[in-house]
């Protein structure tokens, strides 16, 4: 079996060639671009590929993404659509996502920029809230990660809704489906968290529209992708009060460009893509397993469905 | 029965007189500065009452401290020392110190601080931290809060110890018990919580010798009593570098003074003294139905015991 790896970052790219030669006994690993002859290429290992990457490769027997989307591997318009894509989630990916959510809907909860920033004019003033069992938080997106971190928001006490677009079960979560469900599940939701999948259904859906629906004054915390969220709508509610405060960990751009509006705003905490990661030593070992299975059994735990997106 | 209230917030206090008597139809609730005949008091229902203020009730069958903390009254030197002391703990006031400790040890295991840092610098810094799995968190004292904080940080997925004066069981949670195991407990510790009673045993605790047996660039978060810290160690030790980070809710004199050095410096979050609170009308229903049940039976589920200090 012979791999073909990209990643955008040579010094990366060169990890993961040695890390999966060691974990893959009797496989060869190749860069991209330094395979020498493209029809021996059975699998490919790929965070953002460049268009055409894998189109090269006509005996492609499944995908990798190094990662748990894979809009990153959609986006490629001569991508081999016939081909299975294997996504990367491990338990480390959705450990650190349960541990930002929790942190940043409490900073929210508890206000903390408001906080920070009567500490700096050395004021002694307490700023009252609600106990999380009287604070609706919302989670939109209810996959892997999104199911996880609805658990945990209530775990931590808060009153939790999660939207999805089929019907989903999460224990002490209160769940809504489809664009039926979505009015219910925005009306006075005081905290949101988007983990939606990135796909042309849901390209855009943090807009004006759906802003307005929250709570007044509501916060909103975007860890999935940044084409999830049109960025004037939300300077736009940021500057009528409908939202108070964002943190934003994914941008259209990343990284973010360096005169963007959002780097200064005061409503707005921006994080350089860091919610989650998969450490790369416990990722390289999920994709090994999962090319080993693939290409024992013919499938795998994590196969995406490229028709839908995710 | 006749009961005194005293607070130090002459609105507040009306505010108090006027719930009890609402909660307790045929008692009698007067501010403690306005009551006719001290001998006819039964019961004192105080927040940091003035010394001699309970001294003056020769018939006290109980003092009911508002709030989870004794020493206030204790502090009292002309405390009538063979009154029993009702303490008020209620479900709100664990609620908010979980979720506090949960905020404040998440926003340290993640860096905000220096995230926040690279925001202002318009600085696309990933900051890399370990999983919570592999960060070592301790909370010092196991009583209904700290326990219940040690329970929520292991539920995000902390490797979390905890240490109280006697042995104490707590699923998921390391513990540790008494002088001989505090070494231990503090040992590798990368994020301290301090919700301990003080008491004579545990002033000062938070000295230099405790935060160097930490590990190097440990985080301390003090949401117990100011005077469990020695102010000037915790400042030599942010700058030695032993203790990278500290968030404190609660300080020797409150309001914090504006001169004091924890305002500005860069490695200290002051908030003031709203880890946690009760709910003042979920507090005064508890209470009430404390001083029902202590009048009826002699006793009641928050009975603290003072010569043990909380």
């Amino acid at each position: 079996m012979k791999v073909a790896i990209y990643l955008p970052d040579e010094k990366t790219q060169a990890w993961w060639v040695e890390m999966l030669e060691e974990l893959l006994p009797g496989w060869t690993i190749e860069p991209i671009d330094a395979v020498s002859d493209p029809a021996e290429i059975t699998y490919g290992v790929v965070w953002r590929p460049r268009p055409g990457d894998l189109a090269r490769f006509p005996n492609l027997r499944a995908i990798v993404s190094i990662g748990a989307g894979i809009d990153h591997v959609l986006d490629d318009p001569d991508l081999p659509r016939d081909v299975p894509i294997i996504r990367t989630v491990g338990r480390d990916l959705t450990q650190r996502m349960r541990e930002y959510v929790a942190l940043h809907v409490l900073r929210h909860h508890r206000d903390m920029p408001r906080q920070l920033q009567a500490q700096a004019e050395r004021d002694w003033h307490s700023i009252v809230v609600p106990v999380a069992p009287n604070r609706v938080v919302g989670v939109l997106g209810l996959g892997n990660l999104g199911a996880a971190a609805a658990r945990t928001l209530a775990g931590l006490g808060f009153d939790t809704r999660g939207w999805a677009r089929t019907e989903k079960e999460i224990d002490g979560v209160t769940t809504f489906a489809g664009a039926d469900g979505l009015p219910a599940f925005l009306s006075g939701c005081e905290i949101l968290v988007n983990l939606l999948p990135l796909t042309e259904e849901t390209r855009g859906i943090l807009d004006a529209d759906l802003l307005g629906q929250l709570a007044e004054g509501a916060c909103v915390i975007n860890c999935a992708r940044g084409p999830h969220l049109v960025d004037d709508d939300l300077l736009a509610a940021l500057e009528s009060g409908q939202i108070k405060q964002a943190t934003l960990d994914v941008f259209h751009q990343e990284p973010l460009p360096g005169d963007h509006a959002f780097w200064s705003h005061p409503g707005i905490t921006v994080t350089p893509h860091v919610a989650s990661r998969i450490d790369a030593g416990t990722g390289a070992r999920i994709i090994a397993e999962n090319l080993k299975s693939f290409e024992t059994t013919g499938t795998c735990a994590d196969l995406a469905d490229a028709s839908r997106g995710y």
